[in-house]
């Protein structure tokens, strides 16, 4: 077998055999394959596409290129939840405990290596004293017993994605769905899931621009979820605007406690409830995803969410009071208003340019090295759609310097005033198998 | 600048600056830019395709990337020939010292390491005592007095044009119309052309496997051309079958001499007037393609082109006296006949494979280390359209070892013997600006 007849196969518009693409993984992470070949193949594939039977096999070959997580120890169905990312995520904070107080196991594995999740953790770092040290026996003993855990990755998981995605990064291929979907759920099925629950954003903040892409990846990693036997559903949800109110690390936490307390902003309650309910379904915690549905509405109601996310906090070292006294979790030194410069409706307000400010506040990391400022963010007061007045405040800039010149005048430059605008449909929709 | 913007900006369908794309080969030859970068593109470019403009910018990128031949000691308009390539390709042995005859001054440079025109020094060097090591002063009074000299290649041209082919070969990027057309222009231009004619093959032996493609090409190459100044014409020619009859080394260099005395095959003699007139019309020695040709044609019959021959060979230290008598020329051991194995229509006898059977007599070299028997080959007796009657010889195998079943059963593989077929035309397309 040689791999230009491989590239050339695919470039020709030919469907790849599963030994040809096993051929290419194995050999690519092993090195006999060079940079060269699998950046012209990657290239070919984002011009041809690949086949529903041809994703899968690519996502076997690169579940198979590294290690596996064993999660056999742990009763259930064990189903994982993803984002393909945006700003202001504080959906699993909320979803994670959520789930876990109606009985669906979370074992949530991280690492900073695949960044994907570095993010929640950052965030749960936020709450002093807690940490994600815990051996594979403990976090196994934790999960039986309380339904969740998180633990720090060890091992390498998806070797090949690792180096593919590295490669596409810089050769040009990042923006190909199947090889977006298979990236996704090889890390997904290698970290162990049953069952997976995709949520993909689209709008100016997300990896997927517009909804037709958004939906084509969607449709294609619950694809590839049949023909390797996870059970997989995807929501299409809105991105053009950070979700909830809060950016920044403990502002996501305090937030994440108003909800699981029954409050919280609106869309982010109205997120969590669906994705924790198909996340419910998968686990066969209920007949229906109106049953499931119900199930966290009450938990939420009853302080049985609330209650699970301090019993998580304290197994893990943390102080469970911030749940009472959210005032606990660091507290940036300077608060700002950013008042509105003119009276209209809030028409933009990009959610990628509202997260690069937060970072410029030092919310975020621009290179593994940095440290990341728990305190620092930006809370939100109007959202799209919403009415506002000249001098109104805007937002929040939660800093710890005094001077946020460069940070207010970034968010002037990406926030639009202007007349009347429908309020965006947070949750466009829910693709199963 | 970076590169992996400019691979995504040719990835989604624009057009490149003349900035990039000599960022691009300045940095790939300087090693600036990894193979990987340089074959993501390469795809994009098989994809995307490229406009006239990037093609001659890339053209000249490429010929700036090394040394260029400076032919301005030659007096007249220094007119290059080049094939894409066939089989049995006598055409430069007959072309050279026949336009050379009529005025046009023929400066041929040639080097193993382009491999384009290594196939006629092979030729010439099975006249005993020919050789190539010329001064350059001694090639360019050659040139000024007798119109013609071949000198062999000191220096790299077109370096950029060497590694990137390299890297296509093995990225599945070679059949790239943009790509080739600038890869064959470049090096022309390099060495020296003010005027370029290409002949163009099409069909199963040659590159171009369809008409429409070599179409493409050669109309490609002509723009490249106007871009750049130098007048370029084309001629779509097939290559189905090996031009001529003879397939070798010293065969071929005897096919030329009964060529230049006015006989040889038809097909040969139509295809070098077409292709010398344009030449000749290209250098400005007559004023249209009708006087060229007569021209041309006189001097096949008055003995002016024979003439010049014998002149070139003896200039370069060859005997002339091959040209009277060419059983001077290597002569192999034995003389095989192949039989037609039943009677009918000879319907095919692919170049491609009648050239791979002349390869494995020793013809032609499988890597840059092989040595070359001049005297093997074949001469077909037979080509596509002529009736065969069954134990009639199709072509004579010439070779230094008495068992030949290994090339006998590969040539009865490729040549067909059918119901009545029309003799395909050589000559399909003139295209000039």
């Amino acid at each position: 077998m040689r791999m230009v007849d491989i590239i050339t196969k695919k470039r020709d518009g030919h469907e790849l055999s599963p030994e040809e693409i096993h051929f290419f993984i194995d050999g690519y992470v092993k090195g006999t394959i060079p940079d060269y070949q699998a950046s012209a193949l990657t290239m070919a594939i984002f011009f041809r596409d690949m086949t529903d039977r041809e994703i899968a096999e690519l996502t076997r070959a690169m579940v198979n290129s590294g290690e596996t997580v064993d999660l056999s120890g742990i009763k259930g169905v064990k189903v994982d939840k993803h984002s393909t990312g945006g700003v202001g995520d504080t959906t699993t904070l909320v979803l994670a405990p959520l789930v876990a107080s109606v009985g669906v196991p979370v074992a949530k594995m991280t690492g900073r290596g695949l960044g994907f999740t570095g993010g929640t953790i950052d965030k749960l770092e936020s709450i002093a004293g807690f940490h994600v040290e815990l051996t594979p026996e403990r976090f196994i003993e934790l999960v039986n017993r309380d339904r969740i855990a998180v633990i720090g990755q060890s091992g390498e998981l998806v070797p090949a994605d690792k180096k593919l995605y590295a490669l596409r990064d810089v050769s040009g291929s990042v923006e190909s769905i199947p090889l977006i979907a298979s990236s996704i759920m090889s890390k997904k099925i290698a970290a162990g899931a049953d069952a997976i629950v995709l949520e993909v954003t689209t709008g100016a903040g997300a990896f997927m621009k517009n909804e037709k892409d958004a939906v084509r990846l969607a449709e294609t990693m619950v694809r590839i979820g049949q023909h390797v036997g996870r059970k997989t559903a995807a929501v299409i949800t809105d991105m053009s605007q950070p979700l909830g109110f809060a950016v920044g690390n403990a502002l996501e936490v305090k937030e994440a406690i108003d909800t699981l307390k029954g409050n919280g902003p609106a869309d982010l309650k109205e997120l969590v409830l669906t994705l924790g309910s198909l996340m419910v379904l998968s686990a066969g915690k209920a007949e229906s995803v109106e049953e499931a549905r119900r199930l966290l509405k009450n938990a939420l109601q009853n302080g049985q969410a609330l209650a699970k996310f301090r019993q998580f906090i304290a197994n893990q070292g943390g102080d469970p009071e911030v749940a009472d006294h959210p005032e606990k979790l660091p507290q940036a030194k300077f608060r700002i208003e950013l008042p509105a410069k003119s009276s209209g409706f809030l028409t933009a307000m990009a959610a990628d340019e509202i997260g690069l400010a937060a970072m410029l506040l030092g919310a975020g990391r621009a290179t593994k090295e940095d440290s990341v400022n728990f305190a620092a963010g930006i809370v939100l007061h109007k959202k799209v759609g919403d009415p506002v007045k000249e001098g109104e405040p805007l937002l929040t800039i939660h800093s710890d310097r005094a001077d946020v010149e460069d940070v207010k005048s970034k968010l002037y430059q990406s926030i639009k005033i202007g007349s009347h605008l429908e309020k965006p449909r947070l949750i466009h929709q829910i693709i199963t198998e």
